[in-house]
């Protein structure tokens, strides 16, 4: 049997938001309740960018695909986590090279975010350089567990050079309980249509 | 390779929603775009019973489980889909029982509801006889191509049979495009916190 991993991040309305801006937060309205009715339902309102979510080119690409334009058959495959815990401020290619990393694999960058659930000016996050590398070795995607993928580089180069290469974006995710290594991977955004992102469950599969 | 097959609803404003009402529809507020800034982005307002999603036992007995309390585990594994395209009305545990039905597995139930993707007051559901055949089976969870599991039934019998007996509920899932037969099933619904419900990303593995 499978030992399983959920990567991904709670979401709730005290949870870690982007720049920890109070109009980022998820809120939950309880429409209906076993006070006053018979059952129990819940209106939810949260960003695209919430938690753990797939970003589409829309995002950061005048005139970008989509969230649906992503097949589902992308998300599900192989996977590696590579321990990154040591980096500071931003990973480079320097960072990436010893890896090895394959084409067709999902890259899992585990850095000192994941030890943390407050929001932190100062995540570690992707340079460009790094962006640029990632960009070059036919891989189907990077997950980062910040909220973001990078922080103040004007024109978002490390987003825009791996959307224009086809490399998907998947941010906020929580790698504390993984080590570095193989595994089997499954990235379940929601199947919404329309807009350029989605929040996601993750999880991972190993032995 | 395995053949993938997406079983969950669209999720979009004109959607099917609960009653045909307008207040359960998912609303997408776009608050930034490349018109005016840098980035897209959108805020989303939606119902934690919107398109497909499980249930939690809150959602219909006083101080029942939240949704955090399902452990993913349970939402991944051997799965059945019934093919009771032929049933009228509600399943029954006369519809149910040719099918000899396994302790452990998920079992979705595929009617006519995954023939049309507009809300019907006669949508096809469970009858309180087929929950209690159900209930008393050991599988994990049932799942059902309409919104909702039951339908004008006082006091929610369909919904409290199960729940009360362990047996998660999946709703709001599209089965048009599945046979009957066994599958691998992945149930991937958002990891909120504290409330009745979740929508999810449901999806089959077969050969």
């Amino acid at each position: 049997m499978f030992k399983l991993y959920d990567i991904s991040s709670v979401i709730r309305p005290q949870m870690q938001v982007w720049k920890d801006l109070e109009h980022n937060r998820p809120v939950f309205e309880t429409v209906r309740s076993h006070d006053s009715g018979e059952t129990h339902e819940t209106r939810i309102s949260l960003d695209a960018h919430t938690g753990t979510h797939l970003d589409a080119p829309l995002h950061m690409l005048p005139g970008g695909e989509k969230i649906e334009a992503i097949p589902l058959g992308d998300l599900i495959g192989p996977a590696r986590v590579l321990d990154l815990t040591g980096a500071e401020d931003g990973i480079t290619r320097q960072d990436l090279e010893p890896f090895a990393i394959q084409p067709g694999e999902w890259i899992l960058l585990k850095t000192k975010n994941s030890y943390t659930d407050e929001w932190r000016d100062d995540f570690i996050y992707v340079k460009q350089d790094g962006a640029e590398y990632l960009a070059g070795l036919g891989i189907k995607g990077v997950g980062v567990d910040g909220l973001g993928i990078e922080r103040s580089q004007e024109g978002y180069p490390t987003h825009r050079t791996l959307m224009r290469s086809g490399v998907l974006i998947l941010e906020g995710l929580r790698l504390k309980e993984v080590s570095g290594g193989s595994y089997f991977f499954v990235l379940a955004p929601l199947k919404l249509e329309g807009i350029e992102a989605a929040p996601a469950r993750a999880f991972l599969m190993g032995s």
